[in-house]
């Protein structure tokens, strides 16, 4: 690695749009930060890949940063953190951070009984990874892990506040609720989406833990020990690079998430394959 | 092209488990043919990809499914045929055949009114395909299409059968009803699996027209207009390829399809990228 400059952007990750939640949490937390933001959605989703196609799909994406001189990454999507990170850390040379460690620090701190319940992808739930840091941390700690394969669709089609979606919660959840969890992980980039409605279901006696916020103070205090944190207000725009359709990137990023992208701001770049 | 023989395999692909139950159909009107599949089960879904990116994974399938001699193709995805045949006709040397024709064409010959609903994918949808042909058959038809995006994962979660399932089809179908078709194309190779719910939904004066039998009677005749149908019935095995984890797709075909497929009958074969 060559000199690091602490004014050069910082990369953001994800499998699609999901890591737009980590992006909006870094703009709060990092406001002279600039951003540069690679979602993958021609080959979205991560959450039902096997270990191997994540590695080897986050590796190209993270060479792709480093390439536009990015000072550090933050791996915005929960699966890709949970399997690739490990791999990333050996071949990539500025500092590197996933979601689920900072998730899995703040919901071990806030849970009083040491009960929490961990909803993700198949993937990320069948990796153990939130388990393991959590168990890391307190091994008294029980953990009930649960997918949710239709958390996502549901947000993608806008149904974040809906009878059908409420349902849909308590399929997943009664169970986790039965066990007597009092922490709740949010353990995919969508899920932060679907906050108001999994806090109804849930009721105020379980602490609803958000990776995304978790991470960008993470990345945050990373920065600072690092020194690299950007020096002044001179932050000029975000850039955003998808490898499908820009415009579908921009009506998520407008309508759900109400993060203006201007059309000149959004690139296509695609992997071969 | 070299001399095709006859006792060839027959190519069937999909972007990923959906087009089993072309398979399904494939097996009971031509139960002496072999089959090569191909899932796409790492870039699963191609319901929401561009055009271009669509077309470029097709390509790659075909060309392979080509190097395994087969006789003749089947694409058994309605995005791939709707975004993709025209292009692989020109560059495949084998009959190649799509399940939206013979969709639209049964379609067009059951509708009494005219008035017609198609289902399917945003790409398929928004491909203007089955609008096309229906049109193409008969001028006066009217069309009302409607992407269900959430059809797919919830096939893929087993609620085939549930009243969440119920509540989302009449959230997407209802406004279909009110233009008052008379015939609904199942657009979408998961879309089959949930025809007992869709049926009670529409009621019995909705015919539904299922693509994935009309293609296998389609191929059926196309094979024996070019004088390749198997000769006998010394059929070996099928054999399968998948982009991904085998174990999911052996899972899916056994648990959804009732196609029990053998371990060692399911290959990995990616692409790079």
């Amino acid at each position: 690695m060559g000199e690091t400059d602490r004014n050069s952007p910082i990369g953001v990750f994800d499998s699609g749009v999901g890591g737009l939640t980590v992006v909006k949490e870094l703009m709060e937390q990092l406001p002279n930060e600039r951003i540069i933001y690679y979602g993958d959605t021609a080959r979205v989703p991560y959450g039902n890949k096997s270990r191997e196609t994540v590695i080897r799909y986050s590796r190209e994406i993270a060479d792709f940063l480093c390439e536009q001189n990015v000072k550090a990454i933050v791996v915005a999507c929960n699966t890709a953190s949970a399997l690739a990170l490990d791999e990333l850390n050996k071949s990539v040379d500025v500092p590197i951070i996933g979601v689920v460690k900072p998730g899995a620090r703040a919901a071990a701190d806030v849970s009083r009984k040491g009960k929490i319940g961990v909803i993700a992808t198949r993937a990320t739930v069948n990796s153990g990874i939130y388990e393991a840091y959590l168990k890391g941390k307190r091994p008294e700690i029980e953990v009930f892990a649960k997918a949710c394969p239709l958390f996502v669709p549901l947000v993608e089609e806008g149904l974040t506040d809906d009878p059908i979606t409420d349902s849909i919660i308590h399929m997943y959840l009664d169970e986790l609720l039965e066990k007597g969890i009092d922490s709740l992980v949010l353990g995919c980039t969508h899920y932060p989406l679907l906050k108001d409605s999994i806090a109804r279901a849930v009721g105020k006696d379980v602490t609803l833990v958000n990776p995304a916020y978790e991470t960008a103070r993470s990345f945050k205090a990373l920065l600072e020990e690092k020194g690299l944190l950007c020096e002044s207000g001179s932050r000029s725009g975000n850039e955003f690079y998808v490898s499908d359709s820009p415009d579908q990137f921009r009506n998520f990023a407008g309508n759900v998430l109400s993060i203006s992208i201007g059309a000149e701001d959004v690139k296509v770049k695609a992997f071969a394959g």
